[in-house]
């Protein structure tokens, strides 16, 4: 038998490798002869990196790039087969690298973005893979195009900066110096939001208030981005500030169109480049999970990709959740069983401080089942 | 496919017979032509009766009778095909009945448990399955004793009562005008204990405390109840003070003994009374529960038994539980899978109250991943 385990994270708890593992462990622990392949997922968001690093026997590379404040900061992004490489946002300008009381979109940037991009082309790369989600930033990916070679200019031509509050000085924009190698390789985007650029349902009115943006500061983006995006779109020569996606991770989504860039589903960039359908193809069963689940699981989440999968090739798929919630039926369209991880009364701490414990003895039990049921 | 559904109760949250209709539901919801066979268990402590009315399709017979605290209180028992009765001790003289400020073994009496059987005489029932546990009675049995016909004397030959305090003043026991019917009669006894009546392991000091004896009260019961049992003794001609299970129920075992009954485990006769082992062989699967699992489960409990059946006809069994504690390697010897039916992190008194929805839900996705991988 070989079954492919392709959890997400459990948020809070395990990341997708450490659940993965446990799995596997679980597995292991129950019939040695049973093969597991490991498919940690993740939905473009945190997590993604260490996913593809595991997945993918990928290389971590360190660099340094400005943070979500400006200073230099650590990072890192993975180098995957054939020229590939994987580049975290929520690593480089993340809403959790911004103290809480920071945290204010006037004041961060996206321009350690751009240079993991420039360090990434110097090293040879040619597919990208950029994970959004989880940005301290609203600021257009004004910063990153900057780092990108993007020139900005306020009323009276002089150079502006590259934090969210120096786009409100912006105006006019040369694109002609961003580096030309942009143009010679294929960035995916995992973005699971559908927002345009600006507007009710834009980036600063819906995203605007987790990164500590206030209603004055708010409606002050929603224009300023309006004005900049119709730069940038005169620079480009085409329209694309309300294709969805726009407006993902602070109108980051829109700089990436900027610059030729696709966007996809996080959870199928992320199965692509672990090449999970292939894996998924030679097994008997699939085993996915998460920290928290209900029907938006089926939407856009990772376990909701992992099971779409198994479908297109007819493998059961179980799900193993930290918490299950709302009516399942419609869950059971796509999940061939739903089950907790959680033995028993336990708050929410225990549930975190003990994720592994629990996820491994639920495995190991329904291991336990399928080899004797297998028997029948 | 045929299931059997034979739960022991959700304590606290749902008797068997709500469980095994619950696990039902959840299957038919599932897939109408899969088979089930209910079969609510219990240990023969609280909830055999309904369990056997359950699955036996028995007759629920009220009768008025002495309460714990001597009181005329309404009681009944389940009669069930073959001129048999079930009788449950908790029903009549149970702790439960008794307020927690008024639980003293002084003032507590299985008198009723004596004129139940007598009811149940009268009513030509010739196969009595009685259920220990629960009792708020330290008094050996002495008032079911008298209430079927033995008479009690103190010192200077005066009649006593029937509560535990009246077994200090016994001297002399008169057993020759106990109802010559239970001769006729079979007794089965569910006990799921191994004391004897007196000494360290004894009825007084093991089950004592929890029934309102102080420390004082202890030892006198060990003693006042050693010599009870020396003249009950004398006058069967036979000891049996010493054997397992005589110490049960507050000493109740010991005058079950001295009337012919013999002691079994509590899920074995009940699981005799609904004809589980049949069922059970019919059946492709079988689905146990309870509230609290641990090792203890496989040890005398409902499920464990269960799970023991369903090893000797090699059926696959799950156990669906409140609560999965401790290392369950040990439970998996007797257990094809062990799951909890709590779907995320809760509180005992959520679980208490949603049990019958959890229980539902956990049973839908078991039966759809079994349906699932049935195709396979």
């Amino acid at each position: 038998m070989k079954i492919v385990l392709a959890p997400d994270s459990f948020k809070g708890s395990l990341t997708s490798a450490q659940a993965s593992e446990a799995m596997a462990k679980a597995i292991y622990s129950v019939d040695f002869s049973i093969e597991t392949i490991i498919k940690p997922m993740a939905d473009g968001g945190e997590g993604t990196l260490e996913s593809l690093l595991k997945a993918t026997k990928g290389k971590r590379v360190s660099f340094t790039c400005r943070g979500p404040l400006g200073d230099d900061s650590e990072s890192s992004f993975v180098e995957i087969e054939n020229d590939g490489v994987v580049i975290e946002g929520a690593n480089i300008s993340g809403l959790p690298m911004v103290p809480r009381e920071k945290r204010n979109p006037d004041l961060t940037t996206t321009y350690g973005i751009g240079e993991a991009i420039l360090y990434a082309l110097d090293k040879g790369n040619k597919e990208f893979v950029i994970g959004l989600g989880g940005s301290s930033t609203n600021d257009g990916g004004f910063g990153m195009l900057q780092a990108l070679g993007m020139k900005a200019f306020d009323a009276n031509g002089k150079p502006v900066g590259s934090f969210g509050k120096d786009i409100f000085q912006v105006d006019a924009l040369d694109l002609t110096s961003v580096d030309p190698r942009l143009q010679d390789v294929t960035i995916k985007v995992a973005c699971d939001v559908d927002n345009p650029l600006t507007g009710e349902r834009g980036a600063s009115h819906v995203y605007g208030p987790q990164k500590g943006a206030t209603p004055d500061q708010i409606a002050a983006y929603d224009e300023a981005l309006g004005k900049y995006g119709r730069l940038i779109e005169q620079a480009c020569g085409r329209q694309f500030a309300d294709e969805e996606g726009a407006g993902a991770a602070g109108g980051l989504g829109f700089a990436f169109l900027a610059i030729g860039a696709e966007l996809h589903s996080g959870a199928k960039l992320v199965s692509d480049a672990i090449g999970l359908a292939d894996a998924i193809q030679q097994a008997d069963l699939v085993i996915t999970g998460e920290g928290q689940s209900d029907v938006q699981t089926l939407y856009g989440k990772a376990p909701g990709y992992v099971a779409k999968l198994a479908e297109t090739f007819d493998k059961p798929v179980i799900l193993l959740s930290g918490s299950l919630d709302g009516d399942l039926r419609e869950m059971n369209e796509m999940f061939s069983g739903c089950f907790s991880i959680v033995p028993g009364p336990k708050t929410l701490a225990e549930c975190m401080a003990e994720g592994e414990v629990y996820l491994y003895e639920a495995c190991r039990q329904l291991t336990h089942l399928l080899i004797r049921l297998k028997k029948e």
